[in-house]
């Protein structure tokens, strides 16, 4: 952790009380309570003899370590120490002190509330819990979602005394190790041919969008936090230095030099921790971080005092939210690791993988299909396949909810690449293959100038006879499979992209339909919710209309903003972004923090009309919002019942979802 | 006009009133108090001698004309007028009646209000006011702009009495002549060889998008007027008349038959009559429509009885109406007609195509600059061009407001298309231009995968330094040049694709600045007011906020339904539009007529809270909606200050204005 600079002291000699330098027998210090890298008790901070406040902020001269005072001056030092324990027991908290000595007169100067590093966040607020002076519920608050994820990181191993060369701005967290290229169209030649790259640029911009996409990691010399690289590298949850402006980037050469005449050459393995800013020379092992390994059942809760402050603090996050946490997966081992991370349940399986690999020739028959008999066939032959990808998920989350999304990307998504095709087909001219010409067709009958907006979601199981159906019935099947065996499976079918009361009405139909004939043929009866995403805009305005055929809404944040603010994530992202934070039209990307004045508005009135007509309607969000942290506030306070995100984002909203309920209580309106 | 099939009669002897059939002294008929095809005064009807009532609904046997009723059974007759008059006069409109003669005695079964053609319905409102019937507001109420519409078509000339094959159903108003193709390829094929075609199919489908967008007309021997070909015909405003269900439509012999042992093969050319739903053999001369030579000013309104009805109801409407009616209009001669049409305004100038045509050249150059200076030259080029564009729209509209919205459309829309250019670089191989390849990186660079949701709009201007500016210097100028030469040019300057207040505020200061430089170049001020489409779903949940940087709001209604609903016009239309209306999940396409529940939420949220934080926020449309009856109605009673649509449709809003404003005095909630 940096510690900020703090703020310049007035000039000496400006206030009549404060003392000028006198000689040995004075000087000045700071010090912190506790240790603010890691939380550890014990005396930390710097003395300077014979110096006024500023010199020791200013870092003009050197210090000494706080202890040696205790030799310099030892009333002075045993008198700090008993004012240092008066202060933490009023504020209740580490406090970071300013004084002077002036001839064996200690002064304070000033006092505040120090800042800390995530692992101290966590021991410091446990350590106060244990010594009587705050409740559980301040050490919940005391620790925030941002700094949870930052322990959850892998970091790098220093007990080898890597080679620092640099320090920039920490941009985008993460630990990165791999060859320093120059250039996108070389980073994306060497990852494609299996070469860790991290690419190094002065600043980037669009144009360096593929070579960001390829690359496990970014390094720029110039812009801050809100710059192309940084605000891109954030979106792609990618580690970023950038503004390292000790380095001299030679692009014409492929070189960078560092203070102290190192020189990178393209090739050279670099490594870069997107948590601190520091970049390495060489390749640093990364470890695997002590709290994700506690999460993952590998190390108990009393595996170090850090780990044990984690769990302390989960646990009583977890009994103080009324915010669920499910998590976004779409496998068995997925489901898995979600349980192991704390999900209540699954808030969104995509089914769209279920459809890919060797199952893609399936596909092609299915769409490729002259009539309803080539059609039915293609779809039967993948119904086993998926009923067994249901099995797995529904049996990793035995008694717990598993909402699972019909399939919902255009069908042109199973097929090549137009423009690829295109070449292939007119490159091999009279010699194309039919097959290739028959796709040739297919991929340009279907192609969609703007594929988001296209023939997807609850439109294709509308428009292509048996597609939902089969999924229907695959995961019945798979159910009642489980339910027979003495499971508890809790399936629960969401339809997509629904913008109108008729498309829920008729898919619920289908949906019912379906299920009825799976219990007659089985003799299981598994209780099934049937509902929907609310992800057009649409959508939330008739939410109060769709609530009457649906049990539960999840609302798709990530299309929702997408067609709110009429852009396309993919296309506006590296385009523009960036720009727009620096003319300060964004505060944050609304793809990071659910923007409350738009989208939020309208995932409040479909909220509110939704539950006005169906008072049990099951409320979650499903977009990656449900992981962040500021995010989680707003969802609380709308009233959801749960959020759903990455399986490792899950302890994240946890704790934010605990944080949220106390800072409710409270009456406080900070959300960090 | 298809009169429509009466109800059914109960069967002969189920009432004891009913008569039978009683011999030559007896008949059975039906009359018209007025002609309800032309509107003209007199006996209309059909009288069946030795008959019971339904017989001349049936149709099974042959009537003879009313007037022969004299000759047959003169007291009845006379009875009969007598009785007529009474009807009309006491409902006040032209009235379809009834009757059968019993040994004599006549004996009335049943009256209505008649239906009748579009051009009798102006006629006989006219016709009623002069007898005193009824006023001219209630004459308003009776006409629809749907009626109007239809006769501002172009129609045959019927006089050279063409053969006419068969009638199916009138599904896409208009009349189309072309040979007749058998396949979509083909038509494609022959239109592209500068043939006029009329696509024949059994029934359409998707893959038959591009034939029926080479068509003229389209042609189907299946379906009726929700069928795939009805449906996209009318998206597209093309000709089509469907369900021909007599014509055996044989398609690997490429033609067709119908009764008679007619035989139309591929080449032959027809003529498709989609108001009607008459097919004809043979080229038919097509008309002007007196109507809209009326509104060109090339027919005086004394030129005959309907024309100088549609000038009457037309001057009524617009003496009522509170919605102000402005046009769609791109180019001066647009305005010219548009104002002809009675415009009062422009309510949207598209600027793309001031990019276009030689000038797409310069954009290329703006596009590759490699620096500042090449971008600006680029700039530099362009705005004396559309300066001159400017001027025309001005001086066209010279002393009412014409809004102009800046740049919308992505870059890449002015570049070749990805996979053209793909291919033909990878055609040429080693030889391709440099030129070409750098195209080609271009496009790649800039090719999006939604470009509908990329870098367009205010996006484009906040991103490209000096493109707003140009055009914004380029309309000052223009503006100015024409009040120094007398004239009251009066811009209004609209941002596109506003989602948030920044971008709002940003754009509004760099027009100011720019206005006010060109005022101190000319020394002319020319007030000009600055404002916002609001187009994206997020702009309407923010409108308030919006409104405090912008003096107007005009409604892009077609980007807010396609964002909305969540659905590209181009992708889904075909796609999948006639299956919703099938499954009764659209009972229109909600890009003809407003979604009111779902897009029409939006504009009265925006409307209201956008006139809540300033009362005088000009309000109105520039979607394709602002021409739609139905769409009016709801724009009137959402309290938009004026719709805008094509110069062709803005009689019809102009009627269906007046008709809301009475309706609403009348309490009538009738939009019809």
């Amino acid at each position: 952790m940096e510690l900020q600079p703090r703020r310049a002291l007035p000039p000496a000699g400006a206030d009549p009380r404060r003392p000028r330098n006198l000689g040995a027998d004075s000087g000045t210090g700071v010090a912190f309570t506790r240790d603010p890298g890691t939380g550890q008790q014990g005396i930390y901070g710097d003395y300077l003899q014979n110096a006024q406040g500023e010199d020791v902020v200013a870092g003009i001269r050197n210090t000494v370590p706080l202890q040696d005072l205790e030799r310099i001056d030892p009333a002075s030092y045993r008198q700090l120490l008993g004012i240092m324990e008066t202060l933490e027991n009023h504020y209740r908290d580490l406090c970071d002190i300013e004084f002077t000595i002036e001839r064996g007169k200690l002064w304070m100067l000033q006092t505040r509330v120090g800042k800390r590093t995530a692992a101290a966040a966590f021991r410091i607020a446990t350590q106060f819990v244990d010594q009587g002076l705050i409740s559980m519920d301040e050490a919940v608050t005391r620790v925030t979602g941002d700094q949870l994820a930052q322990l959850m990181f892998p970091r790098f191993d220093l007990s080898g005394n890597p080679k620092k060369i640099t320090t920039g701005v920490s941009a985008s967290p993460g630990a990165a190790v791999g060859q320093a290229v120059f250039d996108s169209a070389r980073a994306v030649e060497q990852a494609s041919a299996g070469e860790d790259v991290v690419l190094v640029r002065r600043e980037t911009n669009p144009d360096d969008l593929h070579g960001m996409i390829a690359a496990r990691g970014i390094l720029t010399s110039r812009g801050g936090k809100t710059s192309h690289a940084a605000v891109v590298a954030r979106g792609m949850g990618k580690t970023c230095v950038c503004g390292a402006d000790e380095l001299d980037v030679n692009l014409p050469a492929r070189q960078f030099t560092a203070p102290g005449g190192v020189t990178i050459r393209e090739g050279d393995v670099i490594s870069i921790d997107g948590s601190s800013g520091t970049v390495y020379a060489g390749e640093v092992p990364v470890m695997a971080s002590p709290v994700v390994e506690y999460f993952e059942g590998n190390l108990g809760a009393g595996s170090g005092e850090l780990v044990a402050a984690v769990a302390r603090i989960m646990e009583h996050a977890d009994a103080t939210r009324r915010l669920g946490v499910y998590a976004n997966a779409d496998t068995g081992d997925d489901c898995a690791r979600a349980r192991r991370f704390g999900a209540g349940g699954v808030g969104l399986v995509r089914t769209e993988h279920m459809f890919l690999g060797e199952r893609r020739q399936l596909v092609e028959r299915l769409i490729l299909a002259e009539d309803e008999e080539g059609r039915q066939s293609a779809l039967d032959a993948l119904e086993p396949l998926q009923r067994g990808d249901f099995v797995d998920i529904l049996k990793a989350m035995d008694g717990l909810p598993v909402t699972i999304r019909l399939i919902d990307p255009p069908l042109h998504e199973f097929l090549p690449d137009l423009t690829d095709i295109s070449v292939k087909v007119a490159l091999a001219g009279d010699s194309a293959s039919e097959k290739d010409r028959k796709l040739l067709g297919a991929v340009r009958r279907l192609h969609e100038q703007n594929p988001m907006l296209g023939l997807r979601g609850v439109r294709l199981g509308l428009v292509i006879p048996g597609l939902f159906a089969m999924q229907v019935r695959a995961i019945a099947q798979a159910a009642a499979e489980l339910k027979k065996a003495g499971g508890d499976p809790r399936p629960e079918i969401m339809i997509p992209l629904t913008a109108s009361v008729q498309e829920m009405e008729i898919s619920r139909e289908e949906v019912v339909k379906v299920l009825a004939e799976v219990e007659a043929e089985t003799g299981v009866s598994v209780h099934t919710l049937i509902g929907t995403m609310i992800e057009v805009p649409r959508a939330a305005m008739i939410a109060g209309d769709i609530a009457r055929s649906a049990e539960f809404f999840s609302f798709g944040t990530n299309d929702l903003t997408q067609m709110a603010w009429g852009f396309s994530r993919d296309d506006v992202e590296g385009a523009f972004f960036s720009r727009y934070i620096e003319l300060g039209i964004f505060g944050v990307s609304p793809f990071e923090t659910i923007d409350t004045e738009g989208v939020g508005r309208m995932v409040r009135i479909a909220s509110e009309e939704g539950r006005a007509a169906r008072p049990d309607l099951e409320l979650g969000v499903c977009g990656e919002h449900g992981g962040d942290p500021e995010s989680v506030h707003f969802f609380h306070e709308v009233g959801l019942n749960y959020v759903s995100c990455s399986p490792f984002r899950v302890p994240v909203a946890r704790l934010e979802a605990g944080r949220a309920a106390l800072l409710e209580t409270a009456g406080g309106s900070d959300t960090r």
